[in-house]
């Protein structure tokens, strides 16, 4: 970044800086600096963004520059950006959005199928003044939370949904910080809003509990139980945290990222009654709701499973976030998102509504992207032989890179890897020999940030840490994607595992 | 919004709640309430959206179902939405956005132009994997801001500007959040962070300030002197406020929102000059840049008067916001914007670029609409005669619009209005009898509220009144678009003539 004024001194630096006035024309310190700025911000971590992706995009330009590397590619398994990594766009969510893009000329183009039409008309019909370019309610285009209803109810066996409880939204991430931001207590000390988050977790959760000042209630995931979770470990998490801080809310993500696991229905049940006991709000991220892998593992929503417990489970506060950007479709740069909300105080919805509105609306295009995922083509309607066979073909190919992970990971000496049961991610365990974790040490890097980049500059391939997650204390891990095309993903893992025999001699 | 649970009581409620287990199985108060939530997401309000929007809402739908009205349609000319209101999209922007949507079939397509396939072609190799589906970097795509710094550059007549100081947006109202976050101080009382806005202002600003519980330092803009801003009535804001918060910002919106003022240079420089004294960072909105209707008016970056007035203004530290919502494309569906920041300390930067990551990108094809806005056709390309003539179609529709609003409005009894130099509203004044102050109070509404809420009613005309912008005390205002059509504003001029007559009647 671009250093404004080179001769700028740092003499008046320091909290009370902005009191001060400075007459003098010399140089003088900035206005804002990371002395002052927003501490809560400051604190906050994103790891999947963090510094190894800085580090790999450099690398890309060194390589670009014909710099000699040992590799001729970064491989960036560091996020769940399936485009990026080769995946195809669905070409039945494109003609509809490109349809309500420039429908004068293309909805008289024989290129595009009669039901992408449809859909785009009905979709314009929604919009003000018949454009994608008009700003839509801020909770969304009604007609498109009208299909999301009709998708969650089928979804859910017949559970109702009503498109007024849904907002739609700039990718789930937005969703879940515009619900999250209503439990700040305004308060500080023991007084801050307790938010139970998972460990390993998605670290958006982590970021944002820091950046509102909350307080992180941290749960452990049971590794060594193909990541469960298990009640007693909420239990002690949320005792442990009773007297620093007002517990609201119990955040799930299922399937697990980055750890992949999908909850069964018992395990559900037994959390929604935790909640119950300890009066929490639920908040479900459910984005990988269409990426389950394993044998045996069936997706339950949070909410078919808390409305199907009967009374008084039925009347729980309940916040259900999905999104374009995962499942078979990987449209992450849409940004397309929604949350449900069931069992919501009705003026909290109306806080709610107030609070989006001043964002004015998530992006039309992101919406229109949306619809499509939860009103596909049906039987009978011209795209739905192809629009089925690009779905699966996706999904056939995640589950066979699922398990093709699984298993190599499982067989590199000094490595342990859970079954992939769902989402796009691998969260391995390695053991780091005492001597690499002292040469870690030395480096200023966490031992796992340190493995992690010595992969990255050995073998170009980019993964995150584990500690940019959270892992029990003394444990290692990183996340992997699952999503390099099958034939790449066999090679960087021959690689990786030269690379990790290779890492632990040098350090044995 | 649905309520859940009709047998609910309201037994257990108060701040205490949410530590309170309750075992028994009967109903119980809802864990999130009004009582109990952010208490700085419930003060925050944001009028554009607000009550009187919803009551507009409410009456189309009533319309629809046959209810009788004294008018045949509701007028929303309460926000600044386009399209909404008939402006038709810019083809060029609308074809490049398709391009970059579904390019497999339609770069082939000869209805396409070869200009628009070349700068799709060109966003498209600078997206990851060739996809708009994948995310951009958080800043967003690198030709993208390239493309941006270029127009900046040429804008003001040469002063440089560097790619790697721009970051894309969800709207320029993302990006405008996203820096004021970084100024709170994490403190409370006197020690909150001081961020100066105009009074009147686009609510977006007071809704930010309540949101992060920083201190609103209000100064007011000189309605007497065509909405000027005066450098002692900054004066005095700050020093009153000065024990009663830390003062870190000053906010200026040019052209004025909702004020449609244009700041002249040596008020510009004066500014600078204010904030250079005062030690403060200064926010530009500068979203209206295209929108400028005056004889007279000029427009100026407040980069390139900084700039240009050397040392030591030329070391200050700015951010100036861009959208693609407004001037004369009006994508307001899209969310584009960026954020130019000047001479920010690097280490900010840093922490602005992880901030931001966590929210991973902003749209992608909100990007691209913000690619044409700043790289158009040029001369002797083949849509450039098309891209001008539809630019300045509406540009001067709205400078038309813009005189007569002023013109009409002005020609009201009991109302004035300052001409409408720039942006895309009117804000005229209007004097309530004190029956009509009474009526209002009775009815547990602002004057100017009730005073709109008659005209929605008796007319279909939805404006917002002035007290969501904020006025002097004892002053009366509302505002309106001039978007609507031509024909349609004259209209709606005439019908708000009588309805004014016969409001003061009815109240004298």
């Amino acid at each position: 970044m671009l250093r404004g004024g080179a001769q700028r001194g740092a003499a008046i630096v320091g909290s009370k800086m902005n009191n001060v006035v400075n007459s003098s024309q010399q140089s003088r310190s900035k206005v804002l600096t990371v002395e002052n700025m927003n501490p809560h911000v400051k604190v906050m971590e994103y790891a999947v963004r963090g510094p190894i992706v800085a580090r790999a995009t450099d690398i890309e330009k060194e390589i670009k520059a014909g710099v000699e590397k040992p590799f001729t590619e970064v491989i960036k398994a560091n996020i769940g950006d399936c485009h990026a990594t080769g995946q195809n766009p669905i070409t039945f969510i494109r003609q509809v959005v490109a349809l309500c893009t420039y429908p004068d000329i293309l909805m008289d183009n024989k290129e595009f199928p009669s039901d992408a039409k449809e859909r785009a008309k009905r979709i314009l019909a929604g919009c003000k003044g018949g454009s994608i370019g008009a700003y839509s309610d801020s909770t969304g285009v009604e007609v498109i939370r009208q299909d999301i209803a009709a998708y969650i109810t089928q979804r859910d066996g017949g559970v109702p949904s009503d498109p007024n409880n849904i907002f739609l939204s700039t990718g789930a991430s937005d969703a879940i910080k515009s619900v999250l931001k209503l439990m700040m207590t305004g308060k500080g000390g023991n007084e801050k809003a307790g938010v139970m988050i998972p460990i390993p977790q998605y670290p958006l959760y982590s970021a944002t509990v820091a950046e509102y000042n909350a307080h992180q209630v941290s749960y452990y995931l049971d590794e060594d139980n193909g990541w469960a979770l298990s009640i007693e470990e909420l239990k002690r998490s949320l005792n442990e945290a009773k007297d620093q801080c007002i517990p609201k809310v119990l955040c799930v993500i299922n399937p697990g990222n980055p750890t992949g696991q999908v909850l069964t229905r018992a395990n559900m049940e037994a959390i929604i009654k935790f909640a119950y006991e300890e009066n929490l709000f639920i908040m479900a991220d459910e984005v990988y709701q269409h990426n389950i892998y394993a044998e045996g593992s069936e997706w339950f929503s949070f909410k078919k499973v808390l409305i199907e417990m009967g009374a008084p489970y039925n009347e729980m506060e309940l916040a259900s976030f999905m999104s374009t950007s995962k499942g078979y479709m990987g449209e992450c740069g849409f940004r397309g998102g929604y949350c449900e909300l069931i069992n919501v105080d009705p003026d909290i919805h109306d806080q709610l509504l107030k609070s989006i509105s001043a964002k004015l609306c998530p992006s039309v295009s992101g919406q229109v992207a949306m619809d499509v995922v939860v009103n596909p083509p049906t039987p009978g309607e011209p795209s739905y032989n192809q629009f089925v066979q690009e779905k699966m073909h996706v999904l056939s190919q995640l589950n066979e890179k699922a398990k093709l992970v699984t298993k190599l990971f499982n067989s590199i000496p000094g490595m342990s890897c859970n079954e992939v049961q769902g989402a796009m991610y691998s969260f391995p365990r390695i053991d780091l020999p005492a001597k690499a974790i002292e040469a870690a040490k030395a480096d200023g890097k966490s031992p796992d940030a340190f493995y992690c980049f010595a992969l990255l500059e050995e073998t170009g391939i980019c993964v995150v840490p584990g500690s940019g997650f959270g892992q029990k204390s003394g444990t290692f891990h990183f996340r992997m994607t699952i999503l390099p095309p099958l034939e790449k993903l066999r090679a960087v893992l021959e690689k990786f595992k030269i690379f990790h025999k290779n890492f632990i001699q040098k350090y044995s």
